[in-house]
């Protein structure tokens, strides 16, 4: 096999992370691809974590030991998420996305790949300290983000329905009352999650919190934890949620639907 | 501003590409961004391409003229597809996976987000020629892999509902018949697609195709062309679809409840 220059194995090396964030890669699987001693791939990866952090590209983290190796995290800095959050806050205060009944059009940001891929960076950022096992959402607005934040995770992501599907086997559901005031059931495969996992529960958008206490009300049912609940959007009001420890990456202050006028903030600091 | 070596930009400049699919960039942008001179960063992408093509981590192209700079596709090799396409048959082999009434569960392939990343790259790369301009999916298992094509392929993704929700504000919607044969309906919000666009269909199943052939019928009102269709899997039978032309990445010829035997095998060559 060809032996390659060093700035050639960097490269790779840091291709090769960045597509795999958060798995512990080994310096022999690296050592193998990239035709080079093990003490040549830790240079590099020196080579590689300077540039990344001087760059404000994410971390790379050495694991020491036999079963060691180095995983990248693709985390955004504090300053760098404002900085994100404020942009989405303009776009959002657009008066032609004001819909009858005071909501706000955002179904293009849940769309658009690259917004909810740093979305999904930046919840992974908030919750990097929690070793959770599965992050969890409920069909259908929350899907791209949360799918997004397992990515960055390294963790599957877990869909509760709000219909009951054949093709999920044996499910568990609970009752919740819906935005709408409605009582609705959600329910998940039971073979989704293992008892005793940690949770982190994803969602686009939260007003009073109760869909969100659905979420929870499930996982207690398969014995799971919930370690952390981050959402796109909350509202300021009502004050009291029936959620208390959450993220809410926006804070919605209102919406006048005669001025059109959407009163928006971040919501990290 | 500090000077990089050549391998530290190289490293920044393979991630930055990476971090950012199908979207071009200067070669301005990366000359500030790095503070080298613009023939050095032609260098360093030479560089660049060299090891990405070398080890079939994509392809890099160069955009010439003002407007000009450089992109990357995350496109797999038609080996590389199939590789990746057997090993997920093998999986999803596994006689646990039957579900009553010859379903196969695998809502946790959907859920992990390094397989739908790689199923959207595989998509990406079947329709890379399509100059799409959206990918269109319907709620709820097609949105993973959908999202993870649109962020392959840097197009938008909308996400056709089957009910219709205030918050996507005014919408179009076609009658179709589902699966279990019922009438149902799905629905667009009215603003979400550009009339005269070409559009991607993606969804993780088909079976007679008429969920498939209802977006089609939705596509139509928007004026939309359909430039192609991709399913992660269909079935073998029934061999007459109600859609003629869609790449299918696996089909089933069958699974057999008693024995719990599947048969699925890679649908590209």
């Amino acid at each position: 096999m060809e032996k390659f220059k060093k700035n050639e194995r960097v490269v790779a090396l840091i291709k090769i992370l960045s597509d795999n964030p958060n798995e512990v890669i080994t310096l022999n699987r690296f050592s193998e691809l990239l035709n080079a001693a093990k003490s040549t791939i830790s240079e590099d990866i020196s080579a590689a974590r300077k540039i990344i952090e001087c760059l404000s590209l994410g971390e790379i983290e050495t694991i020491p030991g036999a079963l060691g190796g180095v995983k990248y995290k693709p985390v955004l800095t504090v300053d760098q998420s404002i900085e994100f959050l404020k942009t989405l806050c303009t776009k959002l205060q657009d008066p032609n996305r004001v819909i009858p009944g005071n909501f706000i059009y955002m179904s293009d940001i849940l769309g658009d790949a690259d917004e909810v891929a740093t979305i999904g960076r930046i919840f992974a950022s908030c919750f990097k300290e929690k070793n959770a096992d599965y992050i969890v959402t409920i069909e259908t607005k929350g899907i791209t983000p949360a799918i997004m934040t397992a990515r960055a995770m390294n963790i599957p992501l877990v869909i509760a329905r709000t219909d009951n599907r054949v093709t999920e086997g044996s499910t568990i559901s609970v009752n919740y009352v819906s935005g709408s005031k409605k009582i609705q059931t959600m329910s998940v495969s039971k073979r989704s999650i293992k008892e005793g996992s940690k949770v982190i529960i994803i969602d686009d958008f939260m007003k009073a919190g109760s869909t969100i206490k659905g979420l929870n009300d499930l996982m207690q049912e398969f014995k799971a934890e919930v370690v952390g609940t981050g959402v796109i959007m909350s509202t300021a009001e009502p004050d009291h949620k029936v959620i208390q420890d959450y993220v809410s990456l926006l804070i919605l202050n209102g919406v006048d639907e005669v001025t059109r006028a959407i009163d928006i903030v971040p919501g990290i600091k």
